[in-house]
């Protein structure tokens, strides 16, 4: 059974370098890694939220939030 | 040929989660990990710096460095 990782972006220069490097560089046989683009999908803001993401990029590994680097504040991609 | 991967921190709980998680969880195949503690092995602090690392834990992967959440100021671990 792999692990589920969700990485939370929106698009930025920095998540791009994230999302290239850490997100798709985990190991395929461990982790199932979800690409959320909290721009397009707002919807799953709250969702971010609630599993601690603050700013994005962000990866959400077993419950557990890690920030990668600085792109962007989560509260200006609400609403 | 893999990529190498360089993993700095100080044995923080901030430190190890990202280590366990985001550092070990990349794909064996195609990366080699060092870890690195850079309380334990202070003159790699400069070389650390000189990658763009301001603090730690990090992970600097083909040249670009990547701050993981946050557990203490790559300052606090010079001299």
């Amino acid at each position: 059974m792999k692990t589920k990782a969700t990485f939370y972006h929106a698009g930025c220069p920095v998540c791009v370098a994230a999302e290239q490097t850490v997100a798709q560089g985990l190991d395929p046989n461990r982790y199932d890694v979800e690409l959320v683009h909290l721009g397009d999908s707002k919807d799953r803001v709250s969702e971010a939220e609630s599993a601690g993401v603050q700013s994005v990029p962000a990866i959400v590994i077993d419950g557990n939030a890690f920030h990668i680097n600085f792109g962007a504040d989560l509260s200006v991609l609400k609403g």
